[in-house]
């Protein structure tokens, strides 16, 4: 098919017209279908439920240690969870901290940290005037949200395929005032994309003016893999130790989509420097995180090899949802020139770029038909798509058949808004 | 029997020979117990078993409103756990959000929002030069540490039996740089005291020169009796309401010494103008706390009388406990003039107030003699007791043999060094 550019005006308004008939029997027939949010569907959850139900036999509260989990204690998380932790990372359980239910509190906090109490010897980040923050773009919109919070001017940085602009970020990191990036590695949100391993080399090699500069790697998707084999990423403090950089470093991760979403268990991964810092904050912080839940997370799942049977499972029920997706997108707008897409091979989303400052259009013709996307610019600080391109699309929750529903009115609201903008210019 | 300092030389040497030879040999039997923290024993975590063992037949994951608690989603925590905080602290459900299995992680936060953030529209404490804090003493020490962290100065307000002294705080609030406190309203920690209606209403008349003063109402011992008619306090919000004051006091709880220590259930109760502060860092902070443990919590304990049940068990167990460390000291220390304590009727502390500033060295002979309480100084902030005279003990985990000995013990060490200090100046 040709692109959609060179169609003739007359050409265009029929194909408009065409979409926009289809479209409007959908905007009639009253759907209801929510692609917001990057949740598992119930089937998934569905995989976890022996976590609910464990009997005396399959559970005793003592960890290997003799812990009475039922009780204050063990600060850094019970002995074998920062053990699975840390084989999950490909770090030593001693530089691990199993938490609560939630990685991205433990982002806040380490943040939080940085601003009122300082990190590395360096004054807290509110004292500076200046402070800036790295925000690779599109990306997602609660890390964005955190650094809006605490004042941290953010600076685009594009995705490439490879991962981030490492040019630009080399260049940005002369400054000072920078005091780091909030970044997901692996299968990132929303682009799907694994960062290279020149990009992760490139990474852990950089010396930012700033000596308080941290990276926040956000392993939130460290093993979602849909396929046997899956993107690999290069193990991030490996790399950055043969710099001397280890401390530019602070991972974290979550079985919120492993087991149950938000009631599972985080845990975050730091230098031996970084790991003490955390440490003075968290004495005071807390007492002891939920043991309970970490424990019983350790009991079914012992090994990696464990978690990776169980992603198998989940790769079941994505792998279709999200082939369904694709498929309807390479069906419907593969050629027109009018949109462009990844295929990734794992995480939570597939990241739909549209020309012509068209996006919001589309979200609302969307919105208009029923289908709630993700917030159209929430890919971007402060809700801002310099282009308005980027919608990120959440196939997770729905049914396959809510899915082609969905893809269907997304391609047609696409196809509407990019002949609504090329009719504009002809 | 005489008053200590009434003895004469010789009676003194006597006294103190005979202790010492009692001491000398616990120190020769070489125990170890561990007085130092509250912490439930084992029997009374065994009475929540049931929360780790549940059925599918018991347990459903889905809530009365239908959310499914193994998914991301209602920020504020499962419907019935905000109902059931609600009743347990007299607020309405709408000023309630259930959180993770910390109250002390709550506190923390707040603080730290207060640092970093500001509150009641005004600017960030941090970026105040001057910054203070009430201390109610003696007190908790980890509400004094959290204090110290964020470099709130800490002014010390003495404890009376009516709870603090409520002249020399209304005098102290005057000046706009004091900030807030913290206090431990029922069985205050240490000393077991629930402030009087009095107090109470003198608190929530309160008029501080800081508009963002606020009042971390610490409710940890709230349901917490050891007999059928525990002490009863006024509830905080309604007194509150009536001077237009309700947004000077957040109050937070747990289930932490009701189901398990540390994997139980928090929450926190804030007027509407809190709530709408909190929650915007909240939205940031995290996406939903563990629902599953809320809901098994919520299962089991449907209302307050439920809870109330559970403390029964919990107080038969406390009980005597505390009367066993209770009748030791009024057998080995009353009447010597040497020695003062509260007998509590509820919580998880007694508060040991030596004479003649001795107060360290019972602690150093105790230690000497295996047993480990909770360090000498840190129920004043900065660990710094300005008479030398408060030893706080935890009689919740120990066993009554072990509570004997130690007991006896302490009234060893408080007769050797009042002997020391006496014969010192005699």
């Amino acid at each position: 098919m040709a692109q959609l550019k060179d169609f003739t005006k007359e050409q265009l308004k029929a194909f408009e017209a065409e979409a926009q008939k289809k479209y409007d029997a959908y905007v009639s027939a009253g759907i209801s279908i929510n692609m917001a949010r990057g949740k598992p569907s119930s089937e998934q959850l569905d995989l976890s439920d022996e976590l609910l139900y464990m009997s005396r036999e399959q559970f005793s509260p003592f960890s290997e240690n003799g812990t009475d989990c039922r009780n204050y204690g063990e600060l850094y998380g019970v002995d074998e969870c920062r053990k699975l932790f840390g084989d999950l990372l490909g770090v030593d359980k001693k530089n691990v901290i199993a938490c609560g239910s939630s990685s991205l509190n433990l982002m806040f906090d380490y943040i939080a940290q940085c601003c009122y109490a300082g990190i590395g010897g360096c004054k807290p980040w509110m004292l500076n005037e200046k402070r800036k923050f790295i925000a690779v773009v599109p990306g997602y919109d609660r890390h964005f949200a955190i650094a809006e919070y605490f004042g941290l001017e953010m600076i685009n940085v594009p995705m490439t395929s490879e991962g981030p602009d490492m040019d630009m970020i080399e260049e940005i990191i002369r400054d000072p005032d920078v005091k780091g990036m909030f970044c997901v590695p692996k299968y990132s949100n929303p682009d799907g994309i694994t960062y290279s391993d020149e990009t992760v080399r490139r990474l852990a090699a950089m010396k930012p003016a700033a000596r308080d500069f941290r990276v926040i790697w956000d392993a939130a998707y460290i093993i979602h893999d849909f396929y046997d084999e899956g993107d690999t990423l290069l193990n991030i403090f490996d790399e950055a130790k043969k710099y001397g950089n280890e401390d530019n470093f602070i991972a974290f991760t979550s079985t919120s989509k492993i087991t149950f979403a938000g009631a599972g268990v985080s845990a975050m991964a730091a230098s031996d420097a970084n790991f003490e810092e955390i440490s003075k904050r968290l004495t005071l912080q807390i007492i002891s995180y939920d043991k309970i839940n970490q424990l019983k997370h350790c009991r079914i799942y012992k090994t990696v090899e464990d978690v990776k049977a169980q992603m198998k499972k989940h790769a079941d029920i994505l792998r279709p949802k999200f082939s369904t997706v694709l498929e309807i997108l390479e069906k419907e707008l593969g050629g027109l020139g009018i949109a462009q897409w990844n295929e990734p091979k794992g995480g939570y989303f597939i990241s739909l770029d549209v020309t012509g400052g068209s996006a919001r259009l589309v979200g609302e013709l969307c919105k208009k038909a029923g289908l709630t996307l993700t917030g159209v610019g929430a890919t971007y600080p402060y809700k801002k798509d310099p282009e308005d391109k980027n919608i990120r699309l959440a196939p997770s929750c729905p049914k396959i058949e809510e899915l082609k529903t969905a893809t269907e009115i997304i391609c047609l609201a696409v196809k509407i808004a990019a002949c609504k903008e090329l009719l504009e210019n002809k």
